[in-house]
């Protein structure tokens, strides 16, 4: 066979072959904007030229710091198919943390969205390895900074070649990308994704039994492009030849219902907040959302009431996935087989809460108390990963040895499997309860606790128990509508049928709201110091 | 990323642990059997085990003389998985091409079925380089047979180990399969295929714009498993936990339509004669085929006209597409873009004749008598392809410089491409009948001579002119209904308006047959021998 090696290149060249007249519809400070795949790929073009001319070299590093949108994409693929590293950056992390990372990365260009200057000019003076700022933006003239030197990016792309020849003789396991996730306790950690490793999982996403994304398809990303590449999807996009919806910033759950009923929009991505969210508008406003194939929730897990709502009340069928900023990130999506179309709905929709089954090229063990756990869905053990899309390492970072042992990703997410090979997320490692010798799920909890009609949400925590090691509390939202009406004893009762007794908190506390982190996750640290005081 | 290696093993691991209770149905001398994939993923280590005791080793090539069953799928997993390389053996070839081609390949045993058990007895002296021979047979004795050392499949297997571990840590690039091509003159060319190209090409078949194949679905390969890995359907399914239908040796229209309609097949795959005789089946027996989402035609263009009956008399979607042996096949594949949807019937099966658009992973080029030719359906040139699943080489033979040169292989094919990217099939670069400096298509003639309700087949060739240079004849099998009715005339009023005059071709001929290679391809170079006696 041919060493042919496995490129992003190979994307963006057969979006511009095949799929010229494709849309790229993008929601930008002044707009709704509308390129075509063939305008794209010469913006992109012209941009690979321009940072080429600005001393981007193979290797380096080019740092993004931006919402969903057209340039954002047209960075997604110039920097790479020219030999660099596209470096997406979380605008949402602590000023420290973005210049920690960016110095970390070594990043020698920052592309930065005009709202997000305030941040980078707060830490400019830190910043050791960059020697240009490009703000994207659709203004005629540049805003007033602080940040040297500095470029627009329309006159850049202006200037730009429109027939810069990517290219096509990298080796494979070259850089493409990089993401920080965030940790617990320190600085966040780099993951590098390759070539190859970004190639195998976008064609994952165009298996039919995974995320299916075609040409026929509309996807409108809500998962930012700077969360582990926004799962993936515009490079699938890209590649299938797939209309692309991106909603810019600030986007609300109004304008995302507004966007998916205007653009016909067939499969979206997000995390359960964002659906959340969507759901709310959906209650207060009428849309047509019948163009909808699938929503793909991923991130944290999606509580069951929230998946048989959208199912059942608007008719919008739902996906699970599971993956994280080590795995590219797609490792896991919810199915339903053949045999199984029979199944009652509530059985069905035991089975979408669930993470679903591993994709094809992936390999996976659940590691528990003593060894690999038995595929009952009752024993639980830690999730470890290997394939081609995993990570093998943190970048320059020492943590590497915690997480990565013996050629597996250890990923701190506590399964359990069913016998169909279906996992579902019950915890992280370190939230995980342990009471009296057994383990408890924060997870099975808080989706009892959301399927309750009154709670918006719910997060449960470990407080230390001197009898017991640790026991679980409650933290609940409740909707604005039902603050007055529903009660401690209420919910206790509502989910005395559903566990064994020892698994109730010990307490229920109404919190105005839950702290997260900046990708939408529950903060449960920040959780536990905020309710230490409260369960004295 | 990981650096873990592409491998046909994650493809039966993945069937065995996600997929164990889904059936692969198998015709066989002795009727219909049915294995769970748990027990065949069982009885695949079994015979890996067995080889192994009979002294395969990595490297090793073993050759398979069989239909489609399930015991051809064993050893499509049972050879590669343990490093050995399964080479599958077209059964149609002559004697003397098979003894090439096992001498060639170095086969160490050979897997027969015992219908070919006399070819094999008649070239045995010749063959240099086998150990052992194995019957796979369902009778609880062997046949008579003067092949010396010979075993039986079912004792083999029976004495195997059911858990014998498969390789994991093999190079992707080390070789899976391999199989010969007939040439026009001398002997087959061999092509190796890589576990990688050959992951990588079964990763291509479920993608939704290509052949979608997926968990839900039911695979019927008609296709032989000795032509192209039966164009890699047999991967595929065994990946994506597909129930599969093979249909044994002999089969007829009939006990394919019933095999379909018994098991609710969803995909089919075969060659045009394949489904030519199947539509002569549907137009004499009704059957419910409402379960099939798409035949898959390849191997040689299919005539619109067949497609247009399946499609709109039969209401059986039809997928046309494009590969060779050196290219594991699949290439092309007919698609209608999303902005295609509102297209008139007859431009949609314009769509559908063609070959379609490229997959991802490969680049094609298309050479004209003046560069690249332009894409606007009327050029013709010579298509070249490169990619992960296309061959580098013939194994051990001088052709290779032939067909592959600057790291492109010529087809040997000549087609057009349209705006859409779409490419079609012209004709062979060897068939193309030039006259008078330009190029008369063969298949375009013979594709408008199958739309004739009187003629079931036609082949167009070259003859000899003194003033043209070459010249068309056609080749004409008339259906047995309208043998009487039809006239030469006729025929020449129904073309006249489609072609150009010169075009037309300057004899039409009535045969009986219209001879075909093995794999089901017309014979031109014999159909030019048998003619030249009656053109002169």
């Amino acid at each position: 066979m041919m060493q042919t090696p496995l490129l992003l290149t190979q994307m963006i060249e057969r979006a511009e072959k095949y799929f010229p007249k494709k849309e790229i519809v993008s929601r930008t400070e002044s707009g709704i904007q509308r390129f075509t795949y063939k305008q794209w790929g010469e913006r992109t073009r012209r941009l690979a030229s321009a940072l080429e001319k600005l001393g981007v070299r193979e290797g380096d590093k080019v740092g993004t710091l931006a919402w969903n949108h057209h340039r954002h994409l047209e960075a997604y693929f110039a920097i790479p198919c020219s030999g660099a590293v596209l470096h997406t950056i979380n605008i949402r992390l602590s000023p420290q943390h973005v210049s920690y990372i960016v110095n970390n990365a070594e990043d020698k260009v920052l592309l930065i969205d005009s709202d997000v200057l305030p941040l980078v000019e707060s830490i400019k003076d830190e910043l050791t390895t960059v020697k240009a700022f490009v703000i994207m933006t659709d203004k005629e003239k540049l805003p007033e900074t602080t940040l040297t030197p500095v470029y627009h990016y329309e006159e850049l792309v202006a200037e730009g070649d429109p027939s810069f020849a990517f290219r096509t003789d990298l080796d494979e396991n070259a850089p493409a990308g990089m993401c920080y996730t965030s940790a617990t306790t320190g600085n966040p950690k780099g993951v590098i994704y390759s070539h190859r490793g970004t190639v195998l999982h976008t064609m994952a996403l165009g298996l039919v039994d995974t995320a299916g994304v075609s040409e026929k398809d509309t996807a409108l990303p809500v998962v930012p492009m700077f969360h582990v590449n926004a799962w993936g999807l515009p490079f699938a996009a890209v590649w299938f030849g797939t209309k692309q919806v991106l909603p810019g910033p600030y986007f609300t759950p109004k304008i995302l219902a507004e966007l998916m009923q205007e653009e016909k929009v067939t499969i979206s991505a997000g995390v359960p907040t964002i659906w959340l969210g969507l759901l709310k508008e959906l209650e207060q406003n009428k849309y047509d959302l019948s163009s909808l194939r699938y929503l793909l929730c991923g991130g944290s897990a999606a509580p069951r009431g929230m998946i048989k709502t959208f199912e059942e009340k608007y008719n919008i069928p739902f996906r699970h996935g599971y993956g994280m900023t080590e795995t590219s990130p797609l490792t896991n999506i919810s199915t339903t087989k053949s045999y199984q179309e029979n199944l009652s709905k509530e059985e069905k929709l035991d089975l979408k809460a669930k993470q679903g089954i591993l994709a094809p090229c992936l390999e996976m063990k659940v590691i528990g108390k003593e060894g690999e756990v038995k595929w009952d869905g009752k024993e639980m053990g830690e999730l470890a990963l290997r394939g081609p899309w995993i990570a093998s390492e943190y970048f320059k970072d020492e943590r590497t040895k915690d997480a990565f042992r013996d050629g597996w990703l250890y990923t701190g997410d506590v399964v359990t499997v069913d016998e169909e090979g279906n996992i579902k997320i019950v915890d992280r490692t370190k939230d995980l309860i342990k009471s009296g010798g057994e383990w408890i799920s924060s997870v099975d909890l808080e989706n009892a606790l959301m399927a309750h009609e009154g709670i918006f949400e719910a997060a449960v925590v470990a407080v230390p128990s001197e009898q017991w090691q640790e026991r679980p509390v409650a933290c609940v939202v409740l909707k604005d509508e039902m603050k007055e009406s529903v009660t401690k004893e209420e919910i206790y009762e509502f989910l005395k049928p559903q566990f064994a007794k020892w698994w109730l908190p010990d307490e229920i506390l109404f919190l105005n709201e839950i702290p997260k982190t900046s990708v939408g996750k529950f903060l449960k640290r920040a959780l536990r110091e905020e309710i230490k005081e409260k369960i004295k």
